[in-house]
């Protein structure tokens, strides 16, 4: 955006992504922003994985849940003319910080705004770390999905899930549940069931990058939703993907499967 | 896959992709992949982008169109015993190498697939750099269709297309065009502009990171095909993409709208 960023002396603002965990999926450019920073602003677990980088940085945490409180603490920092990060994990584009700091910036006056200077970095999401743990399910069309209902009413998530089995996409389900959210996985299966082989590679990642990582091969009709929470990002294959030795992958077209 | 890999002295065969273009977006993980390797496997341009991290290591080309031969490549270096690095763009996994490396395995024998061990790392693909470049496009659901029909039948495409508008997906467009490739997207856009309003927010990102970076903000009903080729992603926003001052985002669920 170099070249058509405002000659302003406003302060900048870097929205960043950690990646699946710790620092070895951090893009040298996202890591560039953080030692940039005279601030930094995330959930406590999020700046705990950036290390060394957070050293001689002014720590600005806000729990789970109060992401709200995090976008408006970063936006505040940049407009008192501090040089700030605000952490996600994953990609800050897809699922996190980013779309909801622009929420939140929408909702200030234009002279307010012009004082604050966003970048944002791109990063690695974690349906990514998921599919190249396993190879490459992701390899042709796939669309993502989120099932959480709390802030998307369940007859339009439902419309997607339909539409991803009409079109025929590998699906990456993201937040696919919680302790209070239990029936929204099994709702979204049965629609994909009806339209799918009950073959269908299925891929459960849970805790990605963590020395707790577990990563489950399954089928479209083995897989137990009992065993997926809110640590986890599932992967459904379409009817392409195929499987070889441990690996999973969607080949590029249909041409290679004559 | 360190607790699940065979206990064997087989050579170690990494896919990465270098992200969007320089090694600014290259992940650590990648980066050192790349060094720990004797030989590394790429487009001529791509093994350019890796600067330094080339030095001392042999260099293995083959042209535009030749992935194939560059993914046989890779597993015979491997089977050699050569630690060898396959480089894509973007994330190696999404529309790139690992996909295909692995249709060229699944041709080789039980005992040959043994004797290379493989390890995809995920990377930043181009939709990822083209949304962060204009705030958070693909903030909520989003689909990534590609437009060749070169190896998919144009009407499993259009299906897809049918498909992400039905279930309001944001859409990311990979191979939008070509000189030889050039009803597509218009056929696609056509698809699209029936189910979603005129202003909808459309973002076209053209030599994403190269110094001829062009980043044009349009609307679904004003882009004109004519100026997206071959070296563009497209970005089309959902119902609720929104814009402010020069950001286009998508928030995170519709209770955000009210």
């Amino acid at each position: 955006m170099a070249d058509t960023a405002p000659e302003t002396d406003a302060p900048c603002l870097w929205v960043v992504g950690t990646g699946p965990g710790d620092t070895a999926h951090l893009t040298p450019a996202a890591a560039n922003a953080v030692r940039a920073s005279t601030d930094v602003v995330g959930y406590g677990l999020y700046l705990d994985l950036l290390g060394d980088l957070m050293d001689g940085r002014e720590r600005h945490e806000a729990p789970l849940g109060e992401e709200t409180t995090r976008a408006e603490m970063a936006l505040d920092l940049a407009a008192d003319g501090r040089t700030t990060t605000l952490v996600s994990s994953g990609d800050a584009g897809v699922y996190a910080m980013a779309s909801l700091l622009f929420e939140r910036l929408a909702q200030r006056s234009a002279s307010e705004r012009e004082r604050v200077r966003i970048e944002v970095l791109p990063g690695i999401s974690a349906m990514q770390t998921a599919a190249a743990r396993v190879g490459a399910p992701l390899g042709h069309d796939f669309c993502a999905i989120s099932l959480s209902d709390l802030l998307t009413p369940w007859p339009v998530i439902e419309r997607r899930v339909r539409a991803a089995a009409d079109g025929d996409f590998v699906v990456a389900f993201y937040n696919p549940a919680s302790r209070r959210r239990d029936w929204q996985l099994p709702a979204a299966l049965e629609i994909l069931r009806a339209a799918r082989p009950a073959d269908t590679p299925v891929v459960v990642a849970r805790n990605l990058t963590r020395e707790t990582e577990a990563i489950t091969r399954t089928t479209l009709s083995a897989l137990d939703p009992a065993q997926v929470d809110m640590l986890c990002v599932v992967l459904v294959g379409n009817a392409q993907t195929r499987v070889i030795d441990d690996w999973v992958y969607t080949p590029r077209g249909y041409a290679a499967k004559a």
